[in-house]
């Protein structure tokens, strides 16, 4: 923003070496390459190793920066826009929706979800786990969350759905089912979370890492028929919410440094 | 997750900690009440100094907690949950949206915004500066950038809305000449980001703090008439996008931890 013509606020060291450092990083370095070390970098920019520390998290956070343990720190690719949600409702697992169903159980899900699906902890609740790839890498993880009432036909005997009782086959059978509903509307919010320890897996990322959490409820006539929790990779990720079904904005998202 | 029967992750020990700490913020502390210290803290559960701050740190990254200068440590209040987007379209500024416009100049905007707009970096682009708040507080800061071919009017020597050279005066007048204009579309991108100096301040943050920047390009037939750049506090708001206009989900998300 230094042109801008807006009252400015003094900034902070660190942040004016993030800066400086964000067009080297454009000008000097190809994408996947290894950075000097700190105390190099440090020397280059003359500036003290604490500051450069707090401008390479800034830079990490903004997604221009990956830092690996054995590896270092490197430049990282732009972020990956993916679709989350269109004007068009459908199902989770309608029509090609980039997601692959892994896993499925029964399982009484966290207090917020039930509160979410507005049933009681003791009603049998379904939870399928999917996971999301784009261009090859893991995206997002989810666990989606189904009411036993909701599915009334995974319980009738001798349906060939049941007869997977667990595994890709049981979470497919559920998403089925799901599907013979009419879907009447669905919500969503999108906040910051940190990763759960079995999705950080998932996600190739540490415990604790910056995701981005995706709830979605999904309604019929009858109320909410299911409830998705997904988490994005908050450093890889650029979720896009389009007009026109699933196009995604094709830009380099550059903005906010 | 800890009842689910999925394939589970051997997790961290900070990462148990926090399950255990964020059940006794549920039962044992009320919003805005100040933490014990960490020495008291990491004594009362039986942990290294060093896991107890990993395990703060997820909390705070996931809205439970909040830390300032001079106050310490304390329990934050449920994020709020903020509409963005709606199904129906409409211009910046029209039917109440919950912005207030601040200022407006001339400006050069940031390489991205150009590439967004389409518009060569000669070509004078208007920037209006909004904030957004709810239940009294700043949640959002926005930069909207009109380049000065979407909105000729502005030019007309004689309208009084040109009269007002500078300030929320005329910010409103660029509001309300893009808003003469037939809106065909508009998409959204949402990233994780880190807060300008001058979006920080607005916000009551430290810069760099995390934020959740949010992309909007508006379309008229003739192309991109205008992108805005908002900076949402990461930590106090979730972002909702809801299927009947600006209805909010309902609800506490403390579903990613």
């Amino acid at each position: 923003m230094g042109t801008t013509q807006l009252e400015t606020v003094p900034e902070p060291k660190y942040w004016h070496l993030k800066t400086v450092l964000s067009e080297a990083l454009d000008s000097d370095f190809a994408v996947g390459e290894v950075l000097p070390n700190e105390r190099e970098l440090a020397a280059r920019f003359g500036v003290a190793r604490a500051t450069l520390r707090q401008a390479l998290e800034q830079l990490e956070l903004e997604g221009r920066l990956q830092r690996r343990r054995g590896v270092g720190t490197t430049v990282a690719p732009p972020r990956v826009g993916v679709a989350v949600g269109s004007t068009r409702h459908s199902w989770p697992g309608e029509s090609a929706d980039g997601w692959e169903a892994v896993d499925a159980a029964e399982a009484v899900p966290p207090a917020a979800v039930l509160k979410l699906l507005g049933t009681a902890a003791d009603q049998p609740v379904h939870t399928v786990r999917r996971t999301r790839s784009t261009q090859g890498q893991a995206v997002a993880a989810e666990l989606l969350y189904v009411p036993a009432a909701s599915v009334p036909g995974l319980s009738v005997p001798g349906l060939s759905a049941v007869d997977a009782p667990a595994g890709a086959g049981r979470a497919r059978a559920v998403l089925r089912e799901l599907q013979r509903l009419d879907l009447d509307g669905q919500d969503r919010s999108v906040e910051l979370g940190s990763a759960r320890a079995d999705d950080a897996k998932e996600l190739d990322r540490l415990p604790g890492a910056p995701v981005l959490v995706v709830t979605t409820r999904y309604f019929t006539a009858a109320g909410t028929a299911a409830v998705s929790i997904a988490t994005y990779r908050a450093d890889t990720c650029r979720l896009t919410f389009g007009d026109s079904g699933d196009v995604e904005i094709a830009h380099d998202t550059r903005v906010a440094s």
